[in-house]
């Protein structure tokens, strides 16, 4: 299905007192990577297509990382992220992190797309994805 | 097994533009969190005890979460941080943060003690927690 | 004027591979200070009062901050937060981080209160302070 | 004197509950381009350099930013670093975010260059800096 990668060098603010990537600041990574995934996917950047689907986003319900091997600032880096599921209004994606042709980092994550409840505007409910979204993601 | 918990505040920083908390900040408060569960456990700071025992840190090897409800900014929630497994070298914890003693995240984790390899200083290698470290975690 | 103070203890993730403080984490924590000075000058929360006095927030204008020695993860300090000037639509305020009563930090700041405009409300404009915010942070 | 600018896109991430960058996210911004010109002036990353010259970093001393417009996820940026400034053990940089050719946020930061004490390993120290670093950084 659906894949994409990016390529990203690792920063000294990335990196904790042991000179390794603070594992918090890998899934700030991934969820940037999700949004590539769906925006080129889409031709449209996210604001655009949250706008023009009437969504607040996609919400993280699931999500689990396996460390393999550090990386350090001044590492570059490629993340591979690649659409695994797509249910009607939720989906899973696999996200992993290259360094020297080797799996640093193994992600997954389950998402569900939302928008705002219609009955109460400060939460957020379930919606399906439009069918137009589902068909662009099921084309590769 | 030993178990603590950690009242705070949901930070603006901490949130997104749908107003939510920006999931990768969990996993720094729950950082912070297995750090306080050793402080408490060891009566010592961090920093103490990676110098008292000659180690780098517990590098995270396997972490997942399931979010189950959003929090928002001004929310004040409790962390319950419990020690579930204890290994020669290795353990794992669970968190729960709770907002209107509703378990809002459910998180897990496995964790390595490591040093630095005497074979390589730039590396790090899992080395046996110090006995008095299981003790005093096994206590509780 | 209104002042308020924090105690907080820098975590493992605030810092970077020096050990100490990555300083972008200090401003995260002024924000912190500054929604606190408010709360307690109000008796409200942020998100309670934004809503009351229909504005988005106070956005950062201009600010600045002196480093006078480092500070690391285990290190107690507080944070003074001082207002130091309140005009009708904008104020300032200081920051000091105090680490064994030595100030490590000083920051200043200046923000506008603003609403989102009435003709785009895509922007924000700045929009006057209502008159109960103004005396109650002119109270102490 | 030497300059490096550097393309970014503003990340969900980076943004909080009122569609704007958070503030603190523009000064781990800055402190990667700060990073990026010494390379670039050196033709080494961090990690080497600061081996090759026995240095711990550039430590910020004073920085200030001003904040002319927001800038939203999604947006596409321009941050303009330059050298203003180079002292024997200490330099001066300012940054500027361009956005659709305007400046957005302006910023400048001095920072001094440092080793560990050697009377005590624990701390830092300024030290001159390296004079084929110096020609390097003039040389533009």
């Amino acid at each position: 299905m659906f894949m994409n990668s990016r390529a990203l060098r690792i920063e000294w603010g990335d990196c904790d007192p042991a000179g390794i990537v603070f594992y918090p600041r890998y899934f700030a990574m991934f969820d940037a990577c999700t949004t590539a995934l769906f925006e080129r996917a889409l031709g449209m950047k996210k604001g655009e297509f949250l706008k023009a689907y009437d969504a607040v986003g996609y919400a993280m319900v699931d999500t689990r990382a396996r460390f393999r091997s550090p990386t350090r600032f001044g590492d570059d880096v490629v993340i591979e992220t690649t659409l695994t599921e797509l249910k009607p209004s939720s989906f899973s994606v696999q996200h992993r992190i290259m360094k020297d042709n080797v799996v640093a980092v193994e992600a997954f994550e389950t998402r569900v797309w939302v928008g705002r409840d219609p009955g109460d505007p400060d939460n957020f409910k379930a919606k399906p994805f439009p069918s137009e979204l589902i068909e662009r993601l099921k084309r590769e």
